[in-house]
C-alpha cells in the first residue's frame, strides 16, 4: 500500500477506519445520559469504578497464551518484554480481573458500576464502529435471584431517567437453566458429556435468536434437520428430532397474559428435570421481589425467547427491550429493539481464583440507547453557540472583551471573534455557522454613542426566507441598537426563546 | 518469562504494569472535576469534540514511516493490512488531524474542547501512570494574540471553578519570540542556519526549565562551560560566551513588580532585534486583553522564566501554577507548582495541509489539579455509602424490597443486602466496609409490631470508640425503634448529618 512518489508526502488526515470522531451534541448529549444512568447506578447502591483501558492478554481470558498473536477481536500488541497487552472489548473481563486481584479488600457483595469506550477488532458494519461505550453494573458474590430482580428494576428506572416513558419499553427475564433443564430433558444432559451439551446448547441458544427474523417455523425447521433461506442457501440444522423440537418450541412458545400463568406453563415444561424446575423457581422468586415495585412490576416480563448469545451465562437473563416503532434503513417499519441486556454468570471469575464466585451484571448499549434517544425524541437537541462579539476596529479589542467578560460573568457563553478576518461579513457567517443566538456590533460610532448593535441572528435566518424586498431590508427587523448599560438584560430577552 | 510448570495455570489478576484502577472516590471526583473544567470551556465559546483513542500512527507525527517499528513512547500496533495504529498521546495531535480533515466544513476560528485519557508508553514513576488524563481547549485559525490571552483568562477561571482560591494560583505568560530574539542578538540568527538555531534554542530552552532547582548560578554555569552537580558528575554546558549567557541571564531576571516595568525591561533587552520586539509587543496587546478582566487580570505575570519544554511553541507560552505550600515526598516544604499550560503552536497543523494554521490552547493535567484539590482541601471527600436493609429472614424479602424501593423512590442511596451470608453480624460488617450511614433491621417481631429498626453506624462506630461497659452498650444508644411509617423521616434526619 506504499507511495511510489519518493518525494516526502504529507500525512493523510483521515480518522482511522472503523473509528469515528464525536462532534459537539453527541459529545454533550452522551455525557447527559451517562449522568442519568449513573445516578440510578449510585442509588441503587453502586460505586463507581474505572479500570485502565488496556490489560494483560491472559485476563481478557479470550486467548491462548502459545497462540503466536492472540486471535482477532481484539487489539494486541507485544510489549517490549514479549508480553501481550490488549484494549479491553467489555467491562466484564476488567471487573472479573480486579476482584480477583483486590477480593480481601472488597465488600463482599461487591457492586460495582463502569462506564466507558471498549475496543472490538472487528469488521464495522454501520453504526457499528471499532470503539463504542458500554456503562454496566454488576454484583459479584451475590447468590441470591434477588440481584437479578434488582438488575430488572434498575433497567426500568435508568430507561425513565434518560426520558423514555413506561408506555414505550419493557423488560424481559428468562432463565437459561430452564433450556439446561429441557435440553436434559430431551435427552442432552450436561453431567455425562459436558462437551456435547455446551456444542448443541449453543447452536441451540443461536438458532432461538433467529426467531424474530425466521418466526417460529423457521426456528422449528433449524432445530431439525435445517432449511433453505430465501436466496436458496441450505442451512444445516441442530438435527433435534421432531419431539426434540417440539419440546423447545413449546418452551418459546410458554409466555401467557399472566407471570403466573407463564411459570405454570414452564413447570409442566420442565417437569421431571432438576434443574429446570430450580430455573422456574428462580424467576418466581426474582417476580416475588419485583413485585414489591409498585411502579415498575407491570413492565418486566418473562419470556421464554430471551436467551442472549453469550456462552457464559448460567442463571437469569434480561434484556430491555424499546416498543417504539422506527423505520429501520430498509425502510420497514419496526419496533426499535434491544437496547440493555444481562444475566447471571456464576462461572467467569472462577478463571483467577479457581472458585465459583457467583455475578450478575447489566450493561446498557449507550450508543445505540441514544440513537434511540434522537429517534424517539424526533430531534437530535439544538446547538446553541455563543453571543459573538464581532471585532470591527481592532483598536477597541480591550473594549470588546470587557462586554464578553460582562456576559460570561454573568453565565452567558460568549466570545470575542479571534480569527483573522477583517472582513465583517465574514465574522457574521462565523457566527452563523456556530449557531450563535446574537452578534454584537461596535465601532467607534456606538462607541461615542455608548450604544451597541445587537443583531438577533435566529430571527434574521427567520425573515431572510420570508423578507423578499430591498426595503423591507432596510429596516433591520433583526438588529437592535440598545445602550450598552443595557445590554446585559436585552442579551437574556432574546436568549430566554432559547431556554423556553 | 514463561512459567515451567505445565499444569495449566490461572491466568494473574494484575493491572498491566505501569496502569492502575481508579476507585470510587477519584472517578466521581474526577468527573466532578471535569465537569466543573468544561463549563468553564463552554461558556468561553468552546464546543466538545471527542476523537477516538487510536490514531493512525503517521497522523500522531512522532514518526518515520520507514522504521520498523514505530518509536518508543507510543503504544502501537499494526492492523491487519500492515498499517500501524497508535493510542493517542496527548489530545493535540489528534485536533490537527481532525482539524485538517474537516476544516472545509468547519468555522474560521474553529474552538474546541476535549478531555479524556491518553497513553505513553514511557518508564511509569511515582504518581506517573501510562494512562492519564488530559482536559484541553484549543483555537485553531485564530492568528490574533487576544487568543492567547482569552486562554490566560480561562485558566483563572477554570482553577477557580474547581475551588482553589485567587490567593493561590497565579498564571504566567511568557513570549518564545523574546527568547528568538535573545538569540539573534547573541548571534544565532534562524534565518541563516535553522538547524543550528533549533538545536542551540533547544539547549537554552532545557537549561531555563532548570531554573527552579540549579537556582541562577547554576543556570549561568550551565549555560556556559557547565557544572558539576551534587554528585560530582559533570554535566556539559551550552558553550555560550560569557557576554551571550549574561543577556539570558538579564532576560530571566527582566520581572519586576508592574507589567508595565517588566515590558520596559525587556524591550530593553531585545531592542534592534525584531523578532524580539515583535514577542514584547504580543505581550502588551494579550495584557491589554487582559486588564479588560478587573477580576481576573492581576493574577497574571509576565514571567521570563516560564519558557515550557515543548520545541513545538511558537509564541506566547502560559503556565497556571498553585502557590499553596506542600511537603513534597522528600518531606521538604515547596510550593505545589504548575497544573495546567499551554502556548502558542502555529506549525502543528501545516504536517497535514502544507499551510501554516495559527493555533492556541491550554492543556490541564486533569490527575495533578486533582491531587492538588485534595492537598488543599486536606481531605479526598468522604464516602457516603447507601442505606442497608439487612436480610433477617429470606422469606420477608419482599417487604425488605418494599422498603429499599421507598428509600430510592425518595432519591436515599440504598440496598438490600444480596450477599450469601445469613450471619447477621457480617451484614452489618458489610454495611460498615460501605461505609453506610444507616443499617435497617427488620425480623418477624418487627413485621407484627409494623416497626424498623434503625441503626446508626456513624454513631455506632464513634459510641464504640468511647462505650466502655456493657451495661452501656445494652441501651444500644445508637438503635433506634420507629413505626414503619416513620421510617423516611427518620432516614432522612440522620442523613441530614451528611449533607450539612
Amino acid at each position: 500500500m506504499k507511495t511510489k512518489n519518493k518525494k516526502p508526502t504529507r500525512p493523510r488526515a483521515e480518522t482511522p477506519k472503523g473509528f469515528r470522531d464525536y462532534e459537539v451534541m453527541e459529545v454533550l448529549q452522551r455525557a447527559d445520559m451517562l449522568k442519568a444512568i449513573s445516578e440510578v447506578y449510585h442509588r441503587y447502591g453502586f460505586d463507581a469504578l474505572e479500570t485502565p483501558a488496556v490489560e494483560n492478554v491472559e485476563a481478557l481470558g479470550k486467548f491462548l497464551p502459545d497462540i503466536d498473536r492472540p486471535n482477532e477481536g481484539v487489539f494486541s500488541w507485544l510489549d517490549e518484554s514479549d508480553h501481550w497487552l490488549a484494549l479491553r472489548y467489555d467491562l466484564t473481563a476488567p471487573l472479573a480481573r480486579y476482584y480477583a486481584q483486590y477480593r480481601s479488600e472488597l465488600p463482599l457483595p461487591y457492586r460495582r458500576y463502569a462506564m466507558g469506550p471498549v475496543w472490538r477488532n472487528e469488521k464495522p458494519g454501520p453504526g457499528r464502529f471499532k470503539q463504542f461505550y458500554q456503562c454496566d453494573a454488576d454484583s459479584v458474590g451475590a447468590p441470591t435471584v434477588a440481584a437479578d430482580a434488582e438488575m430488572c428494576l434498575m433497567l426500568n428506572e435508568i430507561l425513565e431517567n434518560v426520558g423514555i416513558p413506561k408506555s414505550d419499553y419493557v423488560v424481559k427475564v428468562n432463565n437459561r437453566k430452564i433450556l439446561d433443564g429441557i435440553l436434559e430433558k430431551i435427552g442432552l444432559n450436561h453431567l455425562q458429556d459436558e462437551k456435547a451439551f455446551i456444542s448443541k446448547r449453543d447452536i441451540v441458544l443461536r438458532t432461538i435468536d433467529k426467531l424474530d427474523r425466521l418466526g417460529p417455523r423457521g426456528v422449528e425447521e433449524l432445530l431439525g434437520s435445517g432449511r433453505e433461506d430465501e436466496s436458496g442457501d441450505y442451512l444445516e440444522g441442530a438435527d433435534l428430532t421432531k419431539n426434540q423440537s417440539q419440546l423447545i418450541m413449546e418452551f418459546l412458545e410458554a409466555k401467557n397474559v399472566t407471570t403466573e400463568e407463564t411459570i405454570k406453563n414452564l413447570k409442566g415444561i420442565v417437569k421431571g428435570s432438576e434443574i429446570g424446575l430450580a430455573g422456574v423457581a428462580e424467576l418466581e422468586k426474582i417476580f416475588e421481589v419485583i413485585s414489591a415495585s409498585e411502579k415498575n412490576c407491570r413492565n418486566i416480563f418473562i419470556d421464554p425467547t430471551t436467551v442472549r448469545g453469550l456462552g457464559y451465562y448460567t442463571g437469569p437473563v434480561l434484556e430491555a427491550e424499546l416498543t417504539f416503532n422506527i423505520i429501520d434503513h430498509k425502510g420497514r417499519k419496526r419496533q426499535f429493539g434491544s437496547v440493555a441486556g444481562g444475566g447471571r454468570y456464576d462461572n467467569l471469575i472462577k478463571r483467577f481464583t479457581g472458585q465459583v464466585i457467583p455475578a450478575t451484571g447489566v450493561s446498557i448499549g449507550v450508543d445505540r440507547l441514544m440513537s434511540a434517544l434522537n429517534d424517539f425524541k424526533k430531534s437530535a437537541g439544538k446547538m446553541v453557540g455563543p453571543v459573538v462579539v464581532t471585532v470591527m476596529d481592532p483598536s477597541y479589542i480591550k473594549y470588546y472583551q470587557s462586554i464578553v467578560e460582562e456576559l460570561r460573568t454573568n453565565n452567558i457563553r460568549a466570545e470575542m471573534f479571534i480569527g483573522k478576518s477583517k472582513d465583517f461579513g465574514k465574522q457574521l457567517k462565523y457566527a452563523d455557522q456556530r449557531q450563535s443566538p446574537i452578534a454584537l456590533i461596535v465601532g467607534s460610532e456606538e462607541i461615542a454613542r455608548n450604544i451597541v448593535q445587537l443583531k438577533d441572528l435566529t430571527l434574521g435566518t427567520q425573515l431572510s426566507k420570508s423578507i423578499t424586498s430591498n426595503e423591507e431590508w432596510k429596516s433591520r427587523p433583526a438588529q437592535l441598537e440598545v445602550p450598552r448599560s443595557e445590554l446585559l438584560d436585552n442579551v437574556r430577552t432574546i436568549l430566554s426563546k432559547y431556554s423556553g
